[in-house]
């Protein structure tokens, strides 16, 4: 048992216990974590028998540093009364805790430091095999995303035919893998499972994958339902949901990169209601004693991000421009998950040019909000980076890292849409202070601005695909300013520091 | 007098007569045209009085063979009573006679040439001198655009501070010509005139330039009235404006490429009511023997076209695809007459790229619709075609020419939105013979079609940009098509004819 862990590390107590009957459904197991006068209650889980000895843990992330000191409760003698203590230390480098909301319509970690949204999408990277998932992981450390969204399920998809090594449930028959052409759900596909117990391993693997990209820095925004399925786990009953949900938050919650989307595409799920989807947020949110941000993902109708369960939005549109009226619907941080991906397969939704794919992180910049990658490239083993992962392809990524500097360098409490400075283009940005305009399409040589009285700025014009930055003029108050005269453009006017009063 | 006119040319008939009082006011002046048991009442109007011989006309267009016997009508005796025939002929080669509306959404000339609208705007080219206007003719000969929006009343804006060389009406105190900032009507501008007559010099002007028009074979969109004024004319009073519209209609409805735009951006006029466009349009109907196309043009919030005296959609809106919509509200023709102009001024309306604009009119097309250009380049001595033609700077003309020839080698009909063979990306054309998919910012490598069952489909991949069209293979059935994987194609498969059924 360590006796050491570091802040938003998790402490992880594991005891062996036998127990008649059924171990994920018999076994009541539970910690209380005590820092001074405060206690958490933290739900434990059973991991199989390796070796024949049944094992539970309990894991724990502490997020102040100091002595804690737990007790276990159990309906099971062995794993029953089990007290200890643990000191929290300082994070490790590179650890900034659990990212949160911050200024209403953004985020950042628990440790203050600003966390700029550049996400990308591999819905079941976690499932193809230890030497492609390795691949992955090489590719994510070279690349801009501090945040990828995948599934616990498996998918059932085009491009989506094969079966991952483990299933999330003990498997009763094998059905078919191959794709029908429609991604409903397909209950003649010959799969059937034992949903009263899962399979440890798979859930062991998943743990691994949400720990490794922890290592890399990135947040693991984890889809917990999503309708491309021909195993089964689409269409559960509420209480087989409900009490997948309560495993999953208790094997996951200690990571501190987690984040919960309640589900891809909620709006395909024909088996669930909406008030299925209210009850799955109110059993994570009461389930997870660190309180991760929580979501959920639409296809055509927007599920209503106004409910106070949800943290922050996660949209699937094509106009980032949009962003201004969501941020009016609720105040939260939007971020446009999907926004259509970077590709050249048939369907319009997986074929957009990297020019577009970078033109779009630009709008939802400048219009208050932040969006997501996903690329789409054909592929003769049918490896495509927005389901399985492996390497990129496309042309956006070095892009969207260059975005992503611009954006660490800009203010910490984020952009906000400024509309009086700049009438016909989107501005975004810290009034008196930072103003980001983005020109799209738009190709104007000139820009007529209205600086705020007294202030003087300095202009940088970017090239948003060139990835370049060319520092302009200081202006003050009515300006011209000469721009290229070219698409994809955007200016950037830096506040002075305020001249000293001069002595006489 | 002539005595042959040519099927819709114009047939005029002129007049003297003294008057004591206001010639426009006190004469009431019309004329009978009579061809077989059809007769049409046209009014005329007061042309002035050169060398000191007041002198009336009456413009009248035959669109039917044969002969045409007129009577006249005036409460000025030596104008009333006049008697006369004349023999209407052949039309010459290229005079197809006025655009009328056909198959609903789509337009076509009276003898049921099809016409393809590729527009273009120049506000007040007719008000720029002749050299310019000279110039702006020459342009237009050499350009794929069949439509020019222009107004009536010359403008007030940026870019337009010069005078023209006359008013239509006459001035009674000179003002600024200075640009403010504002396109509110400054009352303040010292500019005044007499509302009581007209300048026939003005109009007469305006007449030449239609007839110019007419002669290169280009539809005249006239806008009427239009809220960038400081001179007046757009805050006259009910009398007034109903007058102008009269005199405007008894002058030009005879030229056979008149369209009637009741106003640029009526919603900035906040002297106007909507009751009062109402009325506009009724007095044109009344007045107008021709019925010529009558629309009305937005700046934020679209007029409701479904209103019976509006024979088509003139939109100001950058999104296209939202054409399916209008269509829906409205069942007449859509043409997007503003979705920005390509350019490089400041003002987001007038400075999207070349490849934006030449995006736009495919976008509009593969939604069933149709749009017009205009651009807005910076320019030493403030001559932007938008305003005061001369001539194209930029790049999306030969590419709108390119798309013209597609068009006018499509279907006669026009194309209509077809969802069902292509879910993601737009299509139109006309079901089992014709379908142009449209890409836009999609690269696909691949595309998967079903085409109707039996039928035989060429491909040919257009580069929108390039302005190159591939042939490509026959199909039929579910068929697997190769794309560039490039943006800015369309795909265009063109049903071959069936095969003769083989003698055995």
């Amino acid at each position: 048992m360590n006796d050491q862990t570091e802040q938003w590390g998790i402490f992880e107590l594991a005891l062996n216990g036998n127990v008649d009957g059924n171990p994920f459904r018999d076994v009541q197991f539970s910690g209380q974590f005590s820092h001074k006068h405060r206690t958490i209650e933290v739900d434990g889980f059973y991991d199989g028998a390796p070796n024949g000895r049944p094992i539970y843990r309990i894991r724990f992330m502490p997020d102040v540093q100091g002595e804690w000191h737990f007790r276990t409760q159990s309906n099971l003698a062995e794993l029953n009364g089990k007290e200890g203590s643990f000191t929290c230390v300082a994070p490790r480098a590179g650890n900034h805790g659990p990212v949160r909301v911050a200024n209403t319509y953004h985020f950042a970690y628990a440790d203050g430091t600003p966390y700029k949204q550049i996400g990308t999408t591999c819905y079941v990277w976690n499932l193809q095999g230890a030497a492609l998932e390795a691949q992955t992981l090489a590719t994510l450390a070279q690349s801009p995303f501090n945040k990828i969204r995948f599934c616990v399920f498996p998918k059932h998809y085009r491009y989506n035919e094969n079966e991952p090594e483990n299933y999330p449930y003990p498997c009763l028959s094998k059905g078919s893998s191959q794709w029908n052409g429609s991604w409903m759900v397909d209950l003649q596909s010959g799969w059937s499972f034992d949903f009263e117990r899962f399979d440890p391993a798979y859930f062991q693997h998943l743990d691994q994958c949400v720990g490794q990209l922890r290592e890399l820095g990135i947040e693991a925004d984890i889809i917990l339902f999503h309708p491309y399925d021909r195993w089964g786990f689409a269409t559960m009953d509420a209480e087989h949901d409900d009490r997948y949900l309560r495993y999953v938050v208790a094997r996951l919650a200690a990571y501190r990169n987690v984040w919960w989307s309640m589900a891809n595409e909620y709006d395909l799920m024909d088996g669930k209601s909406m008030a299925d989807w209210d009850r799955f947020f109110r059993v994570v949110q009461e389930s997870d004693p660190y309180q991760h941000l929580r979501s959920i993902h639409n296809c055509r109708e927007l599920y209503d991000h106004a409910k106070p369960w949800v943290t922050h939005q996660s949209i699937q549109r094509p106009d980032l421009s949009q962003a201004i009226l969501w941020r009016q619907q609720a105040a939260k941080p939007v971020v446009v998950d999907e926004c259509c991906y970077e590709g050249d397969i048939p369907m319009g939704w997986g074929n957009i040019s990297a020019r577009e794919m970078v033109h779009r992180f630009w709008q939802g910049t400048a219009h208050g909000a932040y969006a997501g990658h996903g690329e789409t490239y054909l592929h003769p083993q049918a490896i495509l980076w927005w389901s399985k992962g492996g390497v990129l392809h496309g042309e956006s990524a070095p892009r969207l890292a260059f975005l992503r500097q611009i954006l660490e360098a800009g203010p910490a409490d984020g952009l906000e849409p400024i509309e009086e400075i700049m009438q016909m283009h989107p501005c975004a940005g810290k009034a008196h202070s930072y103003y980001l305009i983005y020109l799209g399409v738009s190709q104007p040589a000139l820009l007529e601005i209205t600086l705020p009285e007294g202030e003087e700025y300095r202009a940088e014009v970017i090239d948003t695909w060139g990835m370049t930055v060319t520092q302009g003029e200081v202006y003050h108050g009515r300006v011209d300013i000469a721009m290229p005269g070219k698409a994809y453009h955007a200016l950037l006017l830096r506040r002075l520091p305020e001249a000293l009063p001069s002595r006489s």
